[in-house]
């Protein structure tokens, strides 16, 4: 066999000294240095020159990645949040799919791999619609800031929204693939990956995150890859092609621009999943934190906010009209929300205003009004301090204070909502 | 065809007046007499005299119907609750079912009508076994009515117990009945209500309560027809010979004695379903109640107690053991628990028991332990407050205090436990 390779040495690779190995040394290296010339021309370029146009009316975090809040004066005005004017939150810069040569890879422990087209997304599965909120880990973070420094973006009440979303069924494609609850158990498939085809320049990796496989292959878990918006095409702030929605499930699950689904044992390996969305007892920093102590976030607990009155605002000094929305994760539906204008010692129960949706499987949230009595008795300050709290099917309610679920991360802030405001003298 | 009827009176019942009018009505009038007599011996006997016996350790609520919590020295000790020590909460009295006769009729629209012995049950179907935690609604119902008056038994934090019930699938039995999600749906089946043999005097009226369908036909719901108790037959305190084990469901649904199954569009009309398990606003009390505005508890929030130290318990000066449970609803996980010596402003972080469980169907609640430091600073009484709050798997937690969440009926508290301890003397 030895005598064979060596009689024929031109297939040998330059660095074993074959017949060639000079001139391919040469044209090697000359790939190499062009190579690294594109590279470095990429690297000097900014990876976010070519990002999408927005809507100046978004409350912009940070610029680069994008972030942005939907305006808190129209987040509580309807059920549907314009498409131009959903929240916005990127890791890494939009990239640019080409829609005739996108391509999405199913594979995974027992599955028979799938190369799916656009196309065959749209045409060789049923087409399923859901109106969904999704809501990122770091809604109203601020108010964790407020109590002690933490790392992340510095959201108002505004990092949620809600759309209409179409696509085909996860649990669809993964039957399609040869999965679903029974196979995956005999198989030791325990979790779902979604990989995003946004990239960091530096390292290459991209986004991703991963969820429970009960709830991937859960026909009534609703999970869709979604490549329709509020019924247009989805733009690319939110992942066209196609992006995974995963309802009642923290925003980072729902993985945008998504061209890998791979099943298997673990969780996702990505940062997103093994640190940044985890949160931890007040106890815990960052000298002390073990991020394998705490499960990834996956199904939210149940919030709410107040839209209206904004934080300073002068009311009126006999009733207060108070505005916001609740949500819970996990399909559970929100069946109160009281406010009160005394802190919480008085409470009104608000009018709720949903959409119709399946028992278990409320995936939008509930907006709601109530008028609230002003207190005559007023805080040293002269102002009132308005609060709200919602309860949902399974009778959570949300934590009176922010202080004992301040975490390091400052993700899932479901305390009371609480805004302070000023009574306007009379006539004023 | 009057004629016909005419010329054939013998039929005539006797108040009609046919031939044997006379004879008919004195033996109907014996007969009367006979019921009426055995009705009021019935109605002077205690239907409370032929209880089951059970231990004097239980910490009993009420004697007829026989209500009582687990004694909570023992309550954390192991995650199994030893079958005699497990809570009671009946509404009614124990009926005596006699196992040869018993008899369980599954009926409903769409649905193919079921009458199986208890034989049946047992031969005919799988025999699956759960370990799960049954709390009643009313757990921690005295810490509320030390906020304001409720009406309901006075639970301390012992109406929860864990045991491993074995039975069959309700979803088996339903679909042996021709009824899954997609039938249900077709047929406008919503609900499946489960009725028990035990009975008012009075009314007749028997107890009943309803799940809704989907969680009914889910084979990942685990609701049993549960005929063993921690391996060994189902004693009468807990619904012999057949008992309805939903689990992660208000203990409330849990049906004893059952006999029989319905399905339907409407939930239970019992009181039980419509009116004394739901939770209403601090805001409404008897006088403003509408029983409507509410859902009927089903899955339960997650809570926790502290089981050691007892309150008003001395304490030593430097540290502190505190044990307890905590338990979260729909079978959502414990994934922390904190525990505080000074009101909630410093945490530790406990050291949980559990039993493996599937993902999303932890059945069964997580025991607690944890070393807390003593606070120097005390409280002006010298005492000093414990308090617990437990973390579930969709991050909700518990609300911090009581008066928030108080309820006409003083059902689900789950508000964090708070215990308030003396601290001894160094040596003491
Ligand atoms: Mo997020
Ligand atoms: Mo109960």
């Amino acid at each position: 066999a030895e005598a064979t390779s060596e009689s024929d040495s031109s297939w040998r690779p330059g660095w074993l000294g074959g017949k060639k190995a000079d001139k391919a040394a040469k044209k090697e290296a000359k790939k190499k240095a062009k190579e690294a010339k594109k590279k470095a021309e990429e690297a000097s370029k900014d990876p976010y020159a070519d990002e999408p146009t927005r809507l100046p009316a978004l409350r912009v975090r940070t610029a680069k990645p994008f972030n942005a809040e939907t305006p808190t004066e129209i987040l509580a005005d309807q059920i549907i949040t314009p498409t131009d004017l959903f929240y916005v939150r990127h890791h890494l810069p939009v990239p640019k799919v080409d829609p005739d040569t996108y391509e999405l890879t199913v594979e995974g422990e027992g599955l028979r791999t799938l190369k799916l087209s656009l196309e065959d997304l749209k045409t060789k599965f049923k087409k399923h619609t859901i109106t969904a909120t999704l809501q990122c880990s770091g809604n109203r973070r601020h108010e964790m800031k407020e109590i002690k420094e933490v790392k992340g973006l510095d959201w108002d009440v505004g990092a949620i929204s809600t759309a209409k979303f179409s696509g085909v069924r996860l649990c669809d494609v993964l039957a399609h693939a040869g999965i679903d609850y029974e196979s995956a158990e005999g198989e030791g498939v325990h979790h779902v990956e979604f990989v995003g085809l946004d990239k960091d320049g530096m390292t290459g990796t991209g986004y991703a995150a991963s969820i429970p496989v009960d709830k991937a292959v859960d026909p009534h878990a609703d999970v869709l890859l979604a490549y329709e918006m509020n019924g247009e095409v989805l733009p690319a702030d939110h992942g066209y092609p196609v992006r995974v929605v995963v309802p009642g499930v923290t925003g980072a699950r729902s993985v945008k621009w998504v061209s890998h689904i791979v099943a298997g044992a673990e969780e996702s390996t990505s940062q997103w999943q093994q640190h940044d969305y985890k949160s931890f007892s007040p106890n815990v920093d960052w000298h002390n934190v073990d991020w394998t102590s705490a499960p990834s976030l996956q199904e939210t607990p149940v919030t709410s906010a107040i839209c209206q009155p904004r934080p300073g605002a002068i009311i009126q000094s006999e009733e207060v009209t108070v505005r916001g929305y609740a949500f819970s994760g996990g399909g559970k539906d929100i069946i109160r929300v009281d406010v009160s204008a005394d802190s919480g010692k008085n409470w009104t129960t608000a009018t709720l205003h949903k959409i119709p949706q399946k028992a278990g499987r409320a995936w939008a949230w509930t907006l709601w009004e109530a008028e609230v009595p002003v207190p005559k008795e007023r805080e040293p300050s002269g102002t009132v301090q308005i609060c709200a709290k919602a309860t949902d099917a399974s009778y959570n309610s949300q934590p009176d204070n922010v202080a004992p679920i301040w975490n390091l991360r400052g993700v899932v802030n479901n305390a009371w909502h609480r805004v302070q405001v000023n009574v306007g003298e009379e006539g004023a």
